[in-house]
């Protein structure tokens, strides 16, 4: 049964990346003396080594190592005998790719779904829904399918942000894009604020951190939901 | 030789739709009594029908008809035989996708780059790209491919919005997804803000409106481009 920490964000403003979760997180990792990091998303491009180092020294001062998924031979392998993993963000699109290449979505799904301890931040969250159609990140790579792993029963949308009603731009706001998903695709879509996090244990989805969350279902207006609702009822 | 309108907006803040271009749109669709629209990236996912009225509505103050290219049973038949094309904003993925399930990018193409008079809009701009690979839209469908129409030689960011200074928000800003692109794609990108448009006329590109553009090559600072600049050596 899933054990995960879905976060919209690594690091809210003014803050330590992944300071805000630490206490939540020394509970999920509480066993594992090694993380497994998937470096895929690559923010601003940095290389999976990069990447991987910067995690590593996050998780030295809880005395966890961070092992790169990238530096093993044989990826579904290394999955396979983790202790806990870690996908991190940057473009959702990168990361998909990467995924569905190495055809790791399947031994993903299969030893989350088994109960190891999970973090997604951003795009390493976007992924645990049904599909990474509610990203909001660039398609700057064509991945071979929009699936992504299904560990919760709805979409995600990280970095929620709410329309500005100063706001001059005629692009599109958040809402809408996500409206629009709803004209063409069923599942709900949880907006996930920066500094929410979703927790998932077992059967039991709980919205977590100090914020609400925005919830579009197919038909119906958003609406908002709590800090500390369960979301298990959602599909 | 091309004769296009590509701006990154149909409407300005305050402003009725296409008014900011009206004596641009006189002069470019100066021959045509129809107008060929192309409705399919139905913006908030309106209909082919409410879109294409609300076009002809905007153009029958300029005593142009309007027609839909979806109330055609032969859409390649229809644009070779347009007098001039309208492709319209909304979703660049639903646009992309109808165009690639329908056979239409080549016939497009061609037309487009035999002369006839093209308007695009946000959507309808990004297509006239190398890749649709950066729009803002959300992948709410997985199109067959991410190519579009190459009517020039470099990429599109429609609406592009520079960075808040002001902003908690951790999201990626504009300038850092099209970076991202840049990792993995060669091709320029052209950052046009909401009133600027591209005169693409023969072999000549000229930066119109009254703003700046914010032009991003790859292995480059990004730059600003003043209105009145000519992008044709942009690759």
């Amino acid at each position: 049964m899933p054990n995960c920490i879905i976060a919209s964000t690594s690091t809210i403003y003014g803050d330590e990346p992944l300071a805000y979760l630490k206490e939540a997180l020394d509970k999920l990792f509480i066993n594992c003396n090694e993380i497994l990091f998937i470096p895929y998303a690559r923010p601003g491009g940095i290389s999976h080594d990069e990447y991987t180092a910067y995690i590593h020294n996050i998780f030295k001062k809880s005395n966890k190592k961070v092992v790169g998924l990238h530096s093993f031979s044989n990826a579904q392998e290394a999955i396979s005998k983790a202790e806990g993993i870690f996908t991190g963000g940057g473009n959702t699109f990168v990361l998909v790719d990467q995924l569905h290449r190495n055809q790791l979505i399947e031994p993903l799904k299969d030893k989350i779904k088994a109960g190891i301890p999970y973090l997604g931040t951003s795009a390493g969250s976007n992924i645990c829904g049904l599909t990474m159609q509610t990203t909001n990140d660039m398609p700057i790579v064509y991945p071979s399918s929009f699936k992504t792993l299904g560990i919760v029963p709805f979409n995600i949308n990280p970095h929620y942000i709410d329309p500005d009603p100063d706001s001059k731009h005629k692009g599109e706001t958040r809402e809408t894009r996500i409206k629009e998903f709803h004209t063409l695709n069923s599942p709900s879509v949880v907006g996930l604020r920066e500094g929410s996090w979703l927790r998932v244990d077992g059967t039991n989805i709980f919205l977590r951190g100090g914020l609400q969350a925005r919830i579009f279902e197919k038909g119906k207006k958003p609406y908002e939901m709590a800090t500390g609702s369960s979301l298990a009822k959602l599909i």
